[in-house]
């Protein structure tokens, strides 16, 4: 293994990629490439032979990932510099694998930025499913959501910026209370913060290994994770395909549009198939599930596989 | 190594200690104690002799965290329910080595708790020290802030119990507007809370070996950490003592209210004891050091162990 | 949360099974079980409704494994004791989420324990599948191994107990200089280990959480892990399913019975399925695979699912 | 922050340097180094300004290091290509947060390379210190060890190559089964390698950010760790002060050179001190220490400060 240098990720070091209204994520710098994880893996197997086709690199890569052999890419490595909401902060941290250097409130004043969603983002909540917004909220009330949270906004920021000494609201407090303020120092940052809304927006730098970012896209590229965040995944997903793209391609194929039959659905598809071929119907197959949701997604499964009218074989 | 029960930790299971104005922390489960850190030490060393005094005990756990042994430790669990204000909960999450279980937002709608200081808490920005507050402010500003900070939370809280149709504004959404709302199940719960404040409370389950408890207990008692984080960590502190009382004992000895000399110290106070010895002062001592805050820090140093007059021992 | 005692658990605390010739597993210390799980993910979507059925918590609990929703599982922890050859213990802290308290040869003398191989694991080496060993060898040859693996851990061990000042054996040191190793101590125990082989015994405690421990026996129950590491996976996934039976077979159902069905094997399943019923064959269904392994893994799922006569829809 | 390119550590990449007979660490990749620490730090704490001197950075650096802010360090990568024998690879696997690709011994041959320890490596088991040896042995025992322990794994490597079907041994096999079992493909390779010593080599890519190197290196430097992965571990503190020589420079200073003197330590210092000044002696000073292992760590301590004298001050 030695220094690799990835054209295309170098064609992107640097720029950052506008999301949301403020925010922004740009790859500041990344180690490492499809050429590195192909090394580090072929150490453990101890072919030491230099010479070798790119067939053979995407055959190993596939092969690696398709089979869990994790430890190889996490010799590949990135950098972004983020800016996001804080609601998104929030659900990113929970990825633990990360190395984070984040803005501090109580060392440097908040600036006043907020996110106010577009009306695509506004949407009423689903009764099905519980974590995310589906349906399409009449305008009016996108409207005056933005309003009403932008006037929230605002108003906090006023009110922050009037405590920490920096602009004074004579709503907020008199003339001579202010000046007392500021030559005081104004009310600490790390207290003034607490009224600011979680739709602020922070920033960090956020280094994170390639087999944990691809645990991370493949949480929070998914039609459950909140819009907003899944934005800012999308890009990374973009940025590491510059830096990785036969691994990247690989993650496409055997995470991100896969799909896992569980041991109730395999032996559903074959005791259907095997009906089928007999010209039966299996009239008990779907008592085997064992909770209601799993029998819906086996539904679900088949529907995309076109196999769902074998459960109809005898009856079409 | 077989079921630890600690007496003095049973008796405080499931028994909430109040923090600030809403939360609390409780300690709901643990695993482990002296005992089994002893045990996991003495497989280490190939003692499987069973008949063992306290001070062994005692002997062997200062000797293990004296020499960063750390392992042993590792085999105490605590899990803590805690109800804290975001702010708080974002400090905390950086503990990486945790598990969490947090309160969704995306879940269920958010209770209307928010943390409003009380006024020790409320104090002027310290120009030494960025992070902290250290000086009080006048009553009046304390006043003010806590009155401007319920408003903005209240308001908060008013429009998102609109938007998610739990109880209606009028100054918000007219009567009509929000029936609609509600029949149509109210803006998702997801996007609604990004107008809420950083005063709002949130609740998890977080589970941590006593090795990493330690480590968060020495970032956060400390009086640089922000003073809300304090008490919660000083609550934890306080558990972990019931549940591992000489462990903890050794960690105030070893680590909370130890002092390190750096290279530089050593060499400094070696330097001035040789020359109160011979009845000379060591002009140069000071230059020793390569920044000004290292310089500073030794003067605090020598201060506490009453070596300061060393300084000035030609000249006292 | 509260304390939670499975009963099951408790039967076996503390009882080693056998492994291998010297080995074992003992189960020695428990946080939790199936309870615990639900309680940590109710907190999470903000039930709080303590009365609950056997079916919710089955429902909850397979529906968390099922979405990746990891978490709650953290918060179960199991300790194990247990010996096991040394190359067995150097695959098993491949897993890095453990908590390991090893003996030290460095501290004790080595235990004169050494793994021989029964005959059913001494086979000729794959030459399809590069880990491990799968054809029978002629017991002419198990026989041999065994005498000669024998004969070198015993000499290896009698230099070690030698060299160590333990036991003198007059053909590698004489007498006198044996008498003047054991009045200096002997050689340093770290030093003397070296020559032992990677078949001598070594123990520990092994501390995990039941998420983690999942993903291990996911990987060491498998068919490709060496035999060896399966007898301990196995062990450890039976005490696994006392401490939370739920959870270990919604892990059967979900994770060690499952089949993964790649972005190309689901197109051509689908369009296979769309050829036989239109009565025509997809004859180019098997190019769009990217390797020949995957096309290969293609075919053993279609046999598996009973799906293969699709590939001959039109000329059966 | 942008990508880093230090020369000094360019110089040394991919050239490898010799440990123990065939050992070897290689710096293969590295990301960053001080400067990046830096950046990582000022969006910490707000400071965007690019322009900035090197005494800034200086004092930066140390400052986050002597007071625990770890995050920055994180930011630093490097890769090492390491051959080691396997005792010594046990060890430094215990560091978990390393990413590690280890030549696998079950799917290639393990080539007959093996350690024989230099004589200053072979001593007499410290009677004090149960982790290492201290004394020199006399030649003649060091001699016949090395003779022994090459004997041994000769044989070993013979058996193991025979029964891998490489290198016939009449001895353990007859002509005949041995051609046999070449033909038959030979005994897998995960079953021979068992009666290999731990002294044979094994190589792995090892990837760690600098925080845990730093920690490792304190650990492994140490005069208590053995003697053949302290020569490891130099080696590798070298090639990290090529990469990060500001940080590096730090990590001795407060951490490799350092002292800590624990809460019973400091008061000891303190009453000495002020009986001193009074001209009393404190007969009791050594009372307060809870266990004997302290009060001989407190003499050390202020021997090496110079202050020993200061427990006879009355009766020098």
């Amino acid at each position: 293994m030695s220094r690799e240098i990835v054209e295309a990720a170098e064609s992107i070091l640097d720029k950052p990629v506008q999301v949301l209204d403020h925010g922004f994520v740009t790859l500041v710098e990344y180690m490492g490439g499809d050429a590195s994880i192909v090394k580090a893996a072929r150490n453990c197997v101890g072919i030491t032979d230099e010479v070798r086709t790119r067939e053979e690199d995407v055959s190993l890569i596939r092969y690696l990932l398709r089979n869990k052999h994790t430890s190889p890419f996490e010799f590949v490595e990135m950098i972004f510099h983020m800016k996001m909401p804080v609601f998104v902060a929030r659900q990113m941290i929970r990825h633990r694998t990360a190395s984070v250097s984040e803005a501090s409130a109580r060392y440097s004043p908040v600036k006043e930025e907020f996110y106010i969603p577009d009306k695509h983002h506004i949407n009423f909540q689903s009764a099905l499913n519980n974590q995310g917004g589906m349906w399409v909220a009449p305008e009016e009330i996108q409207h005056r959501f933005q309003e009403i949270e932008e006037y929230l906004a605002r108003a906090s920021f006023e009110a922050y910026n009037t405590f920490i000494g920096k602009e004074p609201s004579v709503q907020i407090l008199e003339k001579d209370v202010f000046d007392g303020l500021v030559t005081s120092g104004g009310i600490a940052r790390e207290t003034a913060r607490i009224m600011l809304p979680l739709a602020m927006y922070t920033s960090w730098y956020w280094k994170m290994d390639l087999h944990n970012l691809m645990h991370l896209l493949k949480l929070r590229m998914d039609s459950h994770a909140q819009s907003e965040i899944r934005e800012y995944a999308n890009i990374m997903f973009t940025m590491a395909k510059k830096v990785a793209p036969i691994t990247m391609e690989a993650f496409e194929d055997f995470e991100l549009f896969s799909m896992t039959l569980t041991k109730d659905d395999i032996a559903a598809i074959t005791s259907l198939r095997n009906h089928a071929k007999k010209g039966t119907d299996d009239d008990d197959v779907l008592k085997r599930f064992k909770t209601r949701r799993e029998k819906a997604e086996f539904l679900e499964k088949i529907t995309e596989l076109g196999l769902l009218d074998l459960l109809y074989a005898k009856h079409p």
